[in-house]
C-alpha cells in the first residue's frame, strides 16, 4: 500500500517488537491500519476502542465487532506463528493463544453527548476530547505511551479545508502531522499516523482486495455534517473546476503547515504564570505572540480558542488600547491591571 | 470606505505632504485609490502606468485614460486649493496648475509577451516583474521609494486559494500584506496597501456613488484565467454550499500568514555564498532550511520557485540521499559535492 521506503521508516523509528497502543474505531481506516501494522510485524498492539454511546445498539455493537476484530486477529498471528518452520520444530506452549498473541483490547465509554452539554463544546470536540483522555488513561494503565492512529491523506485535506473555512488560522491549519507529542491529562502521548501520506481510494483497495470486514464510521455519519459537505462537495467541485490535482496541492501545504507549526510553537515562550507580562508580549513579534496567547490560554484551562479570542487578549497589551477587560468562551474574563493580563 | 481608524493610521504611517508613488492601471481599483488618496489630502504623487502591450490600442488607450485622469486630478486639487479661503485672499501664483499641483504622472512600456518568452515564465509573471522593475525605475528617478498598490481584500482571498491550488505551500500562502519592502533591481521598495482590507463591493459601491470612470482592468481579462475561474466559481460555490462567510474567514488567515511569513523570513539564515554549506543548513530545523533554501536560491536568482525544487534541493543535504545532483528550472542544476551545494 505504501512506499517501501515509508514502510520500512515506519519500521525504523517504531520498531515492531515494541508495544503499542492503536486506536480502532472499527471503521474501514482504522481496520486497515490494524490489518497493515500486524501484517508489517506489529504483534504487540493494545487495541483502544471508545464506546461513544451516541447511536445506541449501533455503537455497541461497534465495540462488539472491534472486541472480536481483536480476536481473529490473535488467531491468525497464531497460526502464522505455528506455521513458522522453526516454531514447529519446537516445543509448543501449552496456551499458544495467551503466550504467543499481543493484541489487547481496551474498551472505554463515554457519554458524549452529556459531555458537550455540560462543556458547552461542539459534540465533535467533546468526542474527540473524550477519546483522547481514553487514549491517555490506556496510556497510563499500560506504561505505553505511543498510539497508532488511521488519520490519512484525505483527512489532512479535508481537516485543513475545515479549518481554513471556519477562519482558523494558520495555527489551526497546521492540522495534524505524521508524528507529534501532545499532553494529556499529565500524560505525554507520541501520536503516530502512519497512513497521513495514503488516499482513501488506495485504503478502499486495500480492504477490498484482501475482503477486510469494518463497521460504517459512526463520526462519518453523525459528528460531521460540515466535513462531509466539504468531502462530497467542495473538493469535487475544486478538481472539477480546476484541473488539478487539487488534493495532492492542498496535502503539500498542510504537510509544511505542519512542519512550521511545529517550529514557530517551538519558538514561542512559554508563560506558565497566572498572569502574562504586558513588556513580555509586547517585546515579541506580532506572530510569536499570538502563539504564547495560545499557549498560556491552553495552561490556564481555556482551549478551542480561535483566532478571534487571541486577538482580543493580544488588543490588551496595545498601549493605546482603551479597553482593559475582554470576553472569552464559556463566561470568562481577560482583565489588564498594573502590566499584567490575567483571568476572572 | 474605511473604517476612520484605518484612513487615520494610514496617514500617521504615511503622512499625506510627503510623496508618494501609485501604481494605476486604469481600472476599478487604482482609479478608487487614487481617488480616496486625494480625499484624504496625498497630493504629492507620482502616478505609474506600465503599458504591458498586451491588447494593442486597448492599452494604449488604457495609458491615455491614466493620463488624462491625471490630469483632471490635477485641476481638481487646483480648484480645491483656489476655493480655500486662505487662498483666495493670498496672492495667487502666475501658473497655479505646474505650482500648485502634486500629481506627477510615469509612463512606461514593455513587451510582456517577448520578455515572458525570453525568460520562459507565465505572461502573468512576466508582466508582474516588468511593473515591479519599472516602479523601481521610477523609484530611483524620483527618489521616493513607497508606493500604494490598490490590492483589496478579495485580492489577497483570490490569491491565497490561487496559491494553494498551486500548491505553492506556506510560503506563497503569505501573499500579500499591507505595508511589505521588496528589493528589486537593487532599490528598497516599500509597498503599501491601503485597501487590502477594504472588499469589492465596497469599492464598487464607492465608484458608483461618486460616479468615477474607470477601463476594464485588461489583467481581468486576459492575464488570469484560474484566477477569474476562483473568483466566478470557486468562492461562490464555496459561500454557497458552506453558509458562510467564507471570504472573511481565509482573508483573515492570509493576514495571519502573510505576519508569520515575514517573521519566519526573517529567522531564516541568509546564505549569499555562491554555495550552500551542508552541514550548516543540516543543522537548522526543517522549517527554516526551507527558507534558508529558498532565499539562497533568491540570491542565485532561481524565482519563482516551487516547494517541489526546495524539497530537490534540500534532498541533497540528506545524509543518506542517493543523488548528488538535481534538477532545477529553466535548464539549471544544484549539485553537492564535497560537503557543499552549488548550482550549474
Amino acid at each position: 500500500m505504501q512506499p517501501l521506503t515509508t514502510s520500512s521508516r515506519l519500521r525504523n523509528d517504531f520498531p515492531p517488537d515494541a508495544r503499542y497502543l492503536i486506536g480502532v474505531s472499527g471503521g474501514r481506516d482504522s481496520v486497515t491500519l490494524l490489518h497493515w501494522l500486524i501484517s508489517l510485524g506489529y504483534k504487540k498492539l493494545i487495541v483502544c476502542h471508545l464506546n461513544h454511546q451516541l447511536r445506541g445498539r449501533s455503537s455497541d455493537a461497534d465495540a462488539c465487532f472491534v472486541q472480536k476484530l481483536v480476536a481473529t486477529s490473535n488467531e491468525k498471528i497464531v497460526g502464522q506463528a505455528l506455521r513458522l518452520p522453526g516454531r514447529q520444530k519446537g516445543k509448543q506452549s501449552a496456551c499458544p493463544t495467551t503466550k504467543m498473541s499481543h493484541i489487547d483490547f481496551e474498551l472505554g465509554r463515554a457519554n458524549v453527548r452529556s459531555l458537550a452539554k455540560k462543556k458547552k463544546t461542539s459534540i465533535e470536540t467533546a468526542a474527540r476530547e473524550a477519546r483522547y483522555s481514553f487514549f491517555a488513561e490506556a496510556a497510563k494503565r499500560h506504561c505505553c505511551h505511543t498510539i497508532f492512529l488511521a488519520h490519512h491523506a484525505d483527512d489532512l485535506v479535508e481537516t485543513f479545508l475545515f479549518n481554513l473555512i471556519r477562519g482558523a488560522g494558520p495555527i489551526g491549519l497546521a492540522g495534524m502531522r505524521s508524528v507529534s507529542t501532545r499532553r494529556i491529562d499529565g500524560v505525554d502521548l507520541t501520536i503516530v499516523r502512519p497512513l497521513l501520506s495514503v488516499w482513501r481510494t488506495d485504503i478502499d483497495k486495500y480492504v477490498h482486495e484482501r475482503h477486510l470486514r469494518f463497521r460504517e464510521d459512526a463520526t462519518n455519519k453523525t459528528l460531521a455534517a460540515m466535513r462531509n459537505r466539504i468531502r462530497n462537495s467542495i473538493i469535487p467541485h475544486l478538481e472539477k473546476n480546476l484541473g488539478r490535482n487539487i488534493r495532492q496541492n492542498i496535502w503539500r501545504t498542510a504537510m509544511i503547515a505542519a512542519e512550521e507549526e511545529k517550529w514557530i510553537d517551538n519558538e514561542a515562550p512559554d508563560f506558565t504564570n497566572l498572569h502574562l507580562l504586558v513588556p513580555g508580549l509586547r517585546a515579541l513579534p506580532v506572530a510569536l505572540q499570538r502563539r504564547a496567547i495560545l499557549k498560556w490560554l491552553r495552561t490556564q484551562n481555556i482551549s478551542e480558542v480561535g483566532f478571534d479570542v487571541i486577538e482580543r487578549v493580544r488588543s490588551l497589551a496595545d498601549r493605546d488600547a482603551p479597553i482593559a477587560k475582554v470576553n472569552l468562551p464559556r463566561d470568562r474574563h481577560a482583565r489588564r491591571r498594573a502590566g499584567r493580563i490575567f483571568l476572572e
